[in-house]
């Protein structure tokens, strides 16, 4: 029998019509449609998703058994990812081996932080796989500030909030571009981070980018510290532009 | 009158399917359709976008007067680009001003090292703009690898490789994953940079990512040191992962 293909299928920032021509046709042929999601919710990949996915196909929930409730540090929450991931690998595989093809929803692009690839990498030695990149979501929130991000021969820096504030702002001093990630929890800190590395004036505040209820604003003009998980700040270069 | 919209449209890495619905639905009813082209040639946004311009658009190509026969540090090669670019923001000022919506074709991602923002930071002052992003040229380089770049908490690096090579050096110590764009002329320091930083091992070459004479390999297997302007070396992190 013939294996069934794994797509890891980027959705992009938010924005049904910000998913690719490439990302459409997969969704609308593939006769399994899997997803992460949180327990009791849709989830953004399927909120996405949605209007692209086939009438006729068979759709896959994939249900996180913890997200915040347990700090990522506690030895308990990586048992139960892992056997949630083994769990999910393994609905996955009965799938693939009876020669479906299975979509796996990404939101952005499926192999830049994404849950995507705890599957993948289980999976890829046995079965055929196809990646469709996606527009990630930091650039959905750049569009969204209009920021011109990197010039010339800028770098950027990508910096999750979790890192130590010492870590963040050895980071900033030595980029001329930056985006941190994951603010949500750590906003005070990315904040000093911001201010202790000179870069604060300029620092662009983005909440949910592309999709309804999107905010764009100063960081300076933020006044509270409270943000949500996948909230991101920007700033953007001022490299080489005759 | 009206004035016209400037659409700022990503066309992704290359494969005209990676192209986003939005930017399909611009370029299906722009009036103008601008686009950059070395002279003589049509240019690669122009290719990835032939199958969704409308047939009744009227193309306006901008031809850069230099590419690489002058040394970017040279005062005249900043010259002539400012008189390029002041002159294409002219004609597109004509256009937008005349009342017609001007859709200018970018490579990848409009915000992303991209000659739109040298049109962009000219114009939005005056007329009406949307940004239409795209899967970054890196994305699709990525995926043709199928390298997974980003786990949890790691920090991410882009890198030209025009940058020095102590530079180079310092910033691969200092990350988890990284992108080294603009590998071409400055492959021999590249290579060097990567085996001084420690990570020449998992670094990985890609050439023309989701086109035709795509080229994936590791670093260490290719063994000249010739590469066009537009390749890239990825190194993934590995990071957090239950």
């Amino acid at each position: 029998m013939n294996l069934g293909c794994l797509y890891g299928v980027g959705l992009g920032p938010g924005d049904p019509d910000l998913v690719t021509i490439k990302a459409v046709r997969v969704l609308e042929s593939a006769p399994v449609v899997a997803f992460f999601a949180k327990t009791g919710r849709q989830g953004n990949a399927r909120t996405i998703a949605e209007r692209w996915i086939s009438a006729t196909a068979r759709e896959l929930p994939l249900h996180y058994p913890v997200t915040t409730e347990i700090p990522v540090s506690d030895p308990a929450y990586n048992q139960m990812l892992r056997d949630f991931y083994e769990g999910a690998t393994g609905m996955l595989a009965a799938e693939l081996a009876a020669g479906r093809d299975v979509a796996l929803l990404a939101e952005g692009d499926p192999l830049f932080y994404g849950s995507f690839m705890h599957l993948y990498v289980r999976l890829r030695e046995r079965f055929p796989v196809t990646i469709v990149p996606g527009v990630t979501g930091m650039a959905g929130c750049w569009a969204a500030a209009g920021e011109t991000m990197t010039w010339g021969d800028d770098i950027m820096t990508i910096l999750p909030g979790t890192l130590p504030q010492d870590a963040l702002v050895d980071r900033l001093r030595n980029t001329d571009a930056a985006v941190i990630m994951k603010v949500g929890r750590n906003f005070a800190k990315v904040r000093r981070a911001l201010q202790d590395s000179g870069h604060y004036e300029r620092a662009i505040y983005v909440e949910r980018g592309t999709m309804s209820g999107e905010k764009v604003m100063k960081l300076s003009e933020k006044l509270d510290d409270s943000a949500p998980y996948f909230a991101i700040v920007l700033v953007a270069g001022q490299g080489r532009r005759p």
